[in-house]
């Protein structure tokens, strides 16, 4: 994309109304706009992350036999009644009127649709188990909206919910999608530690949630040190394999690791005190088990090993796709900017033009951009070299290549990585091969 | 994907409800399920459709330069007053009101929002002109919802917007939007013909319906035969060619082509008798160009080459999504089920086990399947041939690979075209060979 003609409006001041880094960086670097309280646009550069996010997810959620659908926004109230829901979830839920006057809502979760899905398509305990996930826009009214898209009202989410025939089986489920989780977090570039959670509303014994440790994380979290040093992605564990998933969940899950609405002091206590580990966490992820709540309260059941009807055991599963946008930048940034995990960024690098109308600099910048215009951005602006710098480094690109009136006389690029801020002079064919190595 | 483990849930009757031929198709093949009166979610492989139309939508859109950013479903009331479209726009608008009781919608198109981003964003003339789309779900509360997602209530549109310096200028960004939507339609294996259209309550004065020619069709479509043997894609022709785009333009729209609504029976007798064809259409597309009325209603201006204040105009430009789902069946089925166009065809080729168990038959066919899982659907289901037939002609996959027992013992495979029906013997080598070619 040349800079010069894209819709990339960068701020040069910090805008006042954002009160934490991610937000204050995501406004200044033109990926969103606030367009009503708690509501965002996803301006082009904000968009391609979350669409890397998103393909992350999905690549996850394909990788353990999960099924891909979607689901409307807006839902029948006549669904959240038949679960018992639709009174007792609160003011966070937008009710709507249309204009026949049927109830109806913004979906802030789907276990009442996808059950009823599922009972009218799945008959027969062989057709288990199933995993179906979408990835869809939500709503949650929240009465205070802040911090940007971390606690926004309209969020982009990927919802998965597994139908299994008896507890066995989807306590399976759900340390599959444990492993898909820190899988999925590992290749975002960042690390979430799984902690036990409360059901909550939802419902359920089992739980848990995925916390990136950040100060400016909404929960408190305390955890074992020596979690760090175990395996989180299990790179050899096929999914299917009952026992290494099992013993895989048991040794992870073995660590102190809680949030201050579950803490427990007797067994902090216990845990030695140089491997104590305090902070604040931003929950990123959350699964649960919730067993049979809604195939029993909606009645919905398959036929069993002896014909007769089953209620097969449920689990759901989130994560926040628009909010790991800002936990990403929480987790990964500087004083001058944003700082991208290759995987998620929303160019490979930078092409930075430090003498636009100069033949030889211009030469060498085309020649770069060609290489593949989809994934480079080319600040092609007639703006002083200061300003194209600053605005490099806040928008985060994994590298920089920086074309002067000096080494374009040799055909030379100065290369720099924005992590390290190591520079070094490379070929243009040299720079291409560097930053064809990043993911993005 | 295995269709023994697949939430793919086809029916083998009719469904009553469905009165139009897509509508009954997409319920019997499991792409859709309804959810609320005129309101689907999408199963799997309804999705993939959706997602491979969204797709070379969003190629052609970015092939002429325009950028994808993506607003919130949910708007607020007071950017429609400024606009004074809140109290015009009538009941299909879904309006809303949060839990501190602000008015919002759930939007139904996007003009004021993205012309208050541009607003936000765009100080200059220099920066002109630009582009914007979103693909994104939208909501029209129809009276009387029908047809399945052709006249849903929620659904899945791309939307452009363009802001040029001044008239001329926006013609041109017209022009290339209509060469664009041509190749779209192309790349998507049916004819629209652009047609004159009313610009409605949008307003402006030039504006084009795309139709594609269907029994089932809303609009009566009246046009010259020799259209038909125009050049539909100007295939050689650079979109930033002004010349070539106003040629392709002029010699498009010399031909007698409209909608019943804008029917002219004196410009009608003129054409040839044998050149008149009527019949019915679909409208898959519109596009407008109503210059300056939201930039001067909303007083949205960028300094002009003079430095005085200056309003851009405007065009919008649309794409029905998941009504091509139903649009392109419409166009492209038999009595047997749906014929899918490669380029959107859910899977490449569905691999037909006759005889599962059979040792030959299984090996045969997981090594097909082995080729492109993410591309295959394979029949693996304990049924008899007749259903596994059936079924595979109801979803319209381009190739059947069909493997039973006798083929199987000499390494051969029955390859079956949907479209045409022919079929030949081909080893499993070659049969890969035949599908590879097929663009999904």
């Amino acid at each position: 994309m040349r800079l010069s003609r894209s819709f990339l409006p960068t701020l040069k001041e910090n805008p006042s109304e954002a009160q934490i880094t991610s937000h204050r960086l995501m406004l200044r670097a033109g990926m969103i706009r606030q367009t009503a309280a708690g509501i965002y646009a996803w301006l082009p550069t904000g968009l391609r992350v979350l669409r890397n996010i998103a393909n992350i997810v999905r690549q996850e959620q394909d990788a353990i036999g999960a099924q891909e659908l979607l689901m409307p926004t807006m839902q029948s109230a006549d669904l959240w009644k038949r679960s018992g829901r639709y009174d007792a979830y609160g003011p966070e839920m937008l009710r709507i009127q249309d204009r026949h006057e049927r109830d109806m809502l913004f979906g802030p979760t789907n276990e009442e649709m996808v059950t009823d899905l599922f009972g009218q398509a799945i008959k027969s305990y062989k057709e288990l188990p199933q995993v179906l996930y979408q990835i869809q826009w939500k709503f949650r009214d929240e009465v205070r909206p802040r911090f940007g898209v971390m606690r926004g009202r309209e969020f982009y989410m990927k919802d998965a919910y597994s139908f299994d025939l008896d507890h066995a089986a989807a306590v399976d489920t759900y340390r599959r999608m444990m492993l898909s989780y820190l899988r999925t977090f590992q290749r975002l570039g960042v690390r979430a530690i799984p902690m036990r959670a409360d059901t909550g509303p939802i419902g359920g014994e089992l739980s848990h949630e995925f916390l990136i440790l950040a100060p400016t994380g909404e929960s408190g979290v305390f955890f074992d040190s020596a979690l760090e040093e175990q395996d989180w992605v299990g790179e050899n564990i096929d999914v299917n394999d009952r026992g290494a998933l099992g013993a895989f969940f048991t040794n992870l899950t073995s660590f102190y690791a809680a949030t201050d609405e579950m803490h427990d002091e007797a067994a902090w206590a216990s845990v030695p005190a140089e491997r104590r580990r305090e902070g604040r966490g931003i929950e990123v992820g959350h699964i649960f088990n919730f067993g049979r709540k809604y195939t029993q309260s909606m009645d919905i059941a398959v036929s069993g090993p002896d014909g007769a009807p089953l209620h097969p055991e449920m689990g759901s599963y989130g994560i926040g796709v628009s909010r790991l946008v800002a936990a990403i930048i929480e987790a990964s940034h500087d004083e001058n900017g944003i700082i991208w995990p290759e995987s998620v960024a929303p160019f490979r690098a930078v092409i930075i033009n430090l003498k636009n109308g100069d033949t030889q600099c211009d030469a060498i910048c085309e020649q770069l951009y060609a290489a593949a215009p989809g994934h480079l951005l080319y600040d092609d602006r007639a703006e002083r070299a200061g300003a194209k710098f600053a605005d490099a480094d806040l928008l985060g690109h994994p590298w920089q290549l920086i074309v002067g009136p000096r080494g374009a006389k040799e055909g030379k690029v100065e290369v720099k990585n924005r992590r390290t801020g190591e520079r070094t002079e490379e070929t243009v064919e040299g720079a291409l091969a560097l930053i064809q190595k990043t993911g993005c």
